[in-house]
């Protein structure tokens, strides 16, 4: 029966293009309304504007937070919220020393005034968002090249954000569909947030990188924050004086037992997804772009696995980083391998011939969008020339040069932008960032580790000086010839150079800079500042075209995707781009492959079973003992009489999804999303109804460990539960 | 459910000690009839005595062959039989040379003429048994010592088989019960065999190593052989002059659907089983000796896999005996890891505890009873004393020490035998054995590969060399001292000195020292004969220990499984030991893990899914072709909507069952087990009702790889089908 389910929606997924599957779509709450019927249908109890009411910005999704780069919830009046313990790992990993190793031994404020200060994280509270389509669009003149249209489009996008900013309220303008649609979203920046309990990383990360992306799955992947604001209710910096942020909405834990087929619905703020990418783009990263993002990944990781072996201490400092690497490398190799196997580019390919040949099929069609896909097309083929010299230039100055050359970019950078009109200056360096970038130089001091960044560095100038001779980088080309050296004596005394002649390392020496003027930041004579002034003149080439890419592609989307609209006939979500979404599906397992089915929900008696006394499956004693003696309170499903884990879900989702929540029928909260399963990999270009799934922790298994594991009576008591362990 | 019914199934395991599961037994012929009524209940619509009539020594069961090491059954009325490929694998790579690589390519005879013969094989006719105990045991007088009970037994042993042997006709004695019960079995021995068909390695072992042992599993493991006898019907050496044998019974071909719960039988004969070693002995097993075995067996398949790259005729000549390696250490991990992780020792230990218990309870049963359980612990605490010289002995002689060291025991051990009354010969060097020893001379032969036999002994002879003063291998401290050298100087001294004098590598000399008398032979000079004979007062003094043993537990054993049998209160099965068996199941998936269930069918579509072009994945290209094309004829499955690949099914089953035929309720052919779940090795200790299930190919598709990818239609025909390929 599955097989052949499995078989249909495989034949219908070639046949028919860009159609969304059952559960596919990443909604907009706007859209939610026309889904109604089907969510109804399907168990969602709650109307349309009990989601979110447009006219009056309220509603449930109010209580569900981005945290930059994560998602997650409120779940208390005062301000407590529930994310992955993988989106709190930095926070964790910030307070924890060789002698408070919160990281292994988990971490819980018996009282408020116990909680630790999670520097540099945000809450970000979802408060609307308005179509600005035409006030965007409207910028663009006819006759515009594509630098000047997409000139035009970001100046009226920088006027729209500086019109709506205020104290504590951010906003951004996302582009939709390529640019057919532009909305102005408001944010309310919370940024004094604080640790309140995370279970040990033997709970919260137990399977490790062996489970990564695999089910069945195991992990007690959740932590707890708390935002607190200043004594008016308005963001604050840090202070003891600071209360707990009262939200205006925060989700009530479900009480009913989930079941396999029970409607679920998920919030929050997936990163990024190619669901419309063109075939010869997708053929680019399978054939060059993944294969070789894996390469250096891999170099990278056995560079600080070898450095980690220097002390705890380096231990400590690189863990994050390094768990994004496995993560990263992880994710690639099995998008490469999924690419590769579901033949994603020859079936993409078909479906841009049907689409070419039902507009070429009709005169008026052929006149309005026949140019689009050719000219698409052209744009993807010209990016192709420099690819070898953008992915090296794209590491280096992407983080991967090491924090004294990212400090040293964004010294450099805001020094020479800060003097101009504050809505003429570059995105990411107005009056608005300056306090993240001042941040983020005061971040980079707790992981600073100045031999590890030097090894990788060294990495990236080896593959740098490997380019092709005319199209390598003329920074780096510069930077090794001055040291009248060559091969790795050059890079070698370059590093030498830098790392000797740099004072960056200094907090002070770089927040002197950032308030210093660019002239001065120049003659300041430290390396990396020339290195990166250096490097910017690759990097302005390169972010031109960008631009002119941009400008190309700004005029084609409305009519691509306009073509794709009325071609399907029914509704379109727009790729993800960490913007606030709604997917809704239901608890469901899958068939991974042949004679095997994954049912949907794993319980604590597998947890045990996988257990083996070694990392990363050596379950906490307090656990074992727990489980053993059978305690298990009122947290069984009396259907499967265990405590559920972990549960999948058909809910389409990606990065920047995980801590969201996910809520049965009522809104209620049953669990928290935090991974896709390895055979949807490539689901961020094309869902699979068969094998696409979202991976949750079951909120029973986190009261259970709060209550019997970590007896964290009071938390419980303040999300409603009373505890039950002796 | 199936979680619940696992828990139920481990409770019941522990705490009945012994107690058969619902399909757990290899049981004797004549204990078929005390099933029949369950069988009945199962879907079997045969009588007991259709299976085999005791009486008239007839049945079902005289259609199951035995190959040496492997299990058969005749499929048409021309002496043609059907076994595993790995089965057959010999046979093949007997024939292969790299200008006919039939290994790689496969092997079809369009005519009974092309039919290769297979030198070495034996096609053993199963003719009936008689139960022996009263002649066996008679022999035993009250008062013997152990090593006199053991010899009387002996002798009545070889008296028995002495008397039942003639012209074709082999028989032995088998002790079941550890010595409680005795049967003296007779087979027909046809000698005359030759391969008929075997699909391309990239079918018959698709999945190689890496599915070895494993769910999902997509193996066409099937072979076809032909028996041959002399024109008088009896069996005869190879001649081109000799006609197919003409079995009283062959199995037809089942045409029915093989589904999901249906009832199967298997005939076979497995190898050997421990289902009542004690705790002690386990515990033995999973400190000591698994762990040492598998590392020498990864020691010595890096030797070999080391030796192969020297060419592809050497990799042809190692091919079979790397093949047997990979597989016993896959599964002698498997069966540590399983005996460490299900506690077995532990599990066994409370059920001794149980029985021990039992016995007490009672003086009556005390009186006799009472001493067996401690009598067996004590020699099982007295064999440890010498187990790390035993090991590598074992080791040496048997056959790991190389063909040469081997062929000199052999020839050494025959020729100081021969001259004494056969019946008072050693076993296994009796005038019955001539033949088998002689052409075991002549085998050895062709995959005689000197470089890596010396690599291989050179390892055993560092191990012996390791082991503590006092406690080594005389033979071998004294080859070593004598080269007067120390050290790795004195092994490789001493293996030059073996190879460099021995002529045992010319099949002449070995046949002419064979026929040599025994002081002709010491006389030879050949050092491989000196050492041969040397090791031997080693062996001698390891064979009297385990003889008087064999003495001691001729006397517990009968008391131990009449203790068991009255507390069971059951039919009681023997351990296995290569004697027929019947083994009656359903066809039934399993749950290997929390959330994942196996489903008990795979498909050619799962075939074709796990292709991935490189080895041992790489289907031949007219396999693809034809399921692409969905040439699938009468061999689908309706309610897979595909053609069945391979099955589980709950049969109790162990190595040696390999090729054996799987029956449905009419004793027709529905596949040939060829394998057991790795989630289950330990079952040779004990019989998981939850996780022990053989794996089976099924014969539709057999029969689609000899109508749609081979076109074996000759073949096809004959046993029944019309080729429905174009």
């Amino acid at each position: 029966m599955k097989r052949i389910l499995a078989a249909l929606v495989l034949a219908i997924a070639v046949c028919m293009p860009w159609t969304a599957s059952a559960d596919e779509g990443m909604w907009m709450l706007h859209q939610v309304p026309e889904l109604q019927a089907k969510l109804a249908a399907m168990g969602l109890q709650l109307k349309a504007d009990e989601i979110w009411n447009t006219k009056t910005n309220s509603g449930l999704a109010s209580a569900v937070a981005w945290l930059g780069g994560c998602s997650s919830s409120f779940v208390s009046p005062d301000g407590l919220v529930i994310t992955n313990h993988h989106c709190a790992f930095g926070a964790i990993q910030l307070n924890s020393t060789p002698e408070h190793d919160y990281i292994t031994n988990g971490f819980l404020a018996k009282i408020p005034a116990e909680e630790l200060e999670a520097r540099g994280s945000r809450v970000n509270v979802f408060m609307g968002y308005d179509d600005v389509t035409a006030a965007v669009q409207g910028a663009v003149k006819a006759g515009m090249k594509p630098e000047e249209r997409q000139k035009a489009v970001e100046s009226a996008r920088k006027q729209l954000v500086a019109e709506c900013e205020k104290a504590g309220v951010r906003c951004s303008v996302a582009e939709m569909y390529g640019g057919a649609k532009f909305y102005l979203f408001r944010m309310l920046e919370i940024r004094d947030v604080r640790l309140v309990y995370a279970p040990p990383r033997a709970i919260g990360e137990y399977g490790g990188e062996v489970d990564n992306w695999m089910w069945p799955r195991h992990t007690g992947d959740y932590s707890f924050l708390r935002a607190y604001v200043g004594p008016d209710g308005k963001p604050a910096d840090y202070s003891p004086s600071n209360v707990p942020y009262r939200p205006a909405r925060y989700l009530k834990i479900a009480t009913d037992q989930l079941r396999e087929g029970d409607f679920t619905m998920i919030m929050g703020y997936p990163g990024r997804t190619m669901r419309y990418r063109l075939a010869s783009a997708i053929a680019e990263d399978t054939d060059f772009t993944y294969p070789q993002q894996i390469k250096q990944l891999h170099d990278v990781i056995a560079i600080l696995e070898n450095e980690n072996k220097r002390g705890k201490d380096v231990e400590i400092k690189l863990a994050s980083q390094l768990k994004g690497l496995y993560n990263t490398v992880k994710k690639s190799e099995g998008m490469l391998e999924g690419l590769t196997r579901s033949d994603l580019v020859a079936r993409k390919r078909a479906q841009e011939q049907q689409l070419a040949a039902w507009i070429a099929a009709d005169p008026k069609r052929t006149q309005m969008y026949g140019d689009v896909l050719p000219a698409m097309e052209k744009l993807v083929v010209e990016r192709r020339a420099t690819r070898e010299r953008d992915m090296v230039l794209g590491w280096l100055t992407g983080g991967r040069g090491g924090n004294l050359l990212s400090a040293a970019a964004m010294i450099e950078r805001w020094t020479s932008e800060k003097v101009k009109p504050d809505l003429e200056r570059e995105m990411g360096f107005q009056q608005r960032d300056e306090r993240m970038l001042r941040q983020r130089m005061v971040n980079m001091q707790r992981n600073l580790d100045l031999p590890s960044e030097r090894a990788v560095l060294r990495y990236s100038l080896r593959r740098a000086s490997g380019l092709p001779a005319g199209r390598g980088i003329a920074a780096i080309d510069q930077l090794l010839t001055a040291t009248g050296k060559s091969g790795d004596a050059a890079i070698d005394a370059a590093l030498d150079a830098l790392y000797s002649g740099s004072k960056l390392a200094d907090l002070q020496v770089r927040q002197r800079l950032f308030d210093a003027d660019h002239a001065a930041v120049l003659a300041s004579g430290d390396p990396f500042i020339a290195f990166a002034a250096a490097l910017r003149q690759d990097t302005d080439a390169r972010q031109a075209a960008d631009k002119r890419y941009e400008g190309e592609m700004l005029a084609l989307s409305p009519k691509f995707f306009a073509a794709l609209g009325v071609w399907r006939n029914a509704p379109l979500y727009a790729d993800a781009n960490s913007t606030l979404r709604f997917t809704f599906a239901t608890v469901r397992g899958y068939q991974p492959r042949d004679a095997v089915i994954y049912t949907p929900f794993t319980t604590l008696h597998g947890v045990v079973e996988k257990h083996t006394g070694v990392d990363p499956f050596k379950c906490p004693q307090r656990l074992l003992d727990a489980a053993r003696l059978g305690n298990l309170g009122r947290y069984v499903d009396p259907r499967l009489n265990d405590v559920p884990a972990c549960f999948l879900s058909s809910n389409d989702i990606t990065g920047g999804n995980s801590g969201s929540p996910i809520m049965n029928g009522k809104g209620e909260l049953v669990g928290l999303a935090f991974d896709g399963d390895y055979e949807s990999m490539t689901s961020d270009y094309l869902f699979s109804d068969a094998l696409s799934r979202t991976i949750n922790v079951d909120i029973r298994y986190v009261l259970w460990c709060m209550d019997y594991v970590d007896k964290a009576d009071i938390l419980l008591r303040e999300i409603g539960f009373e505890p039950q362990h002796k």
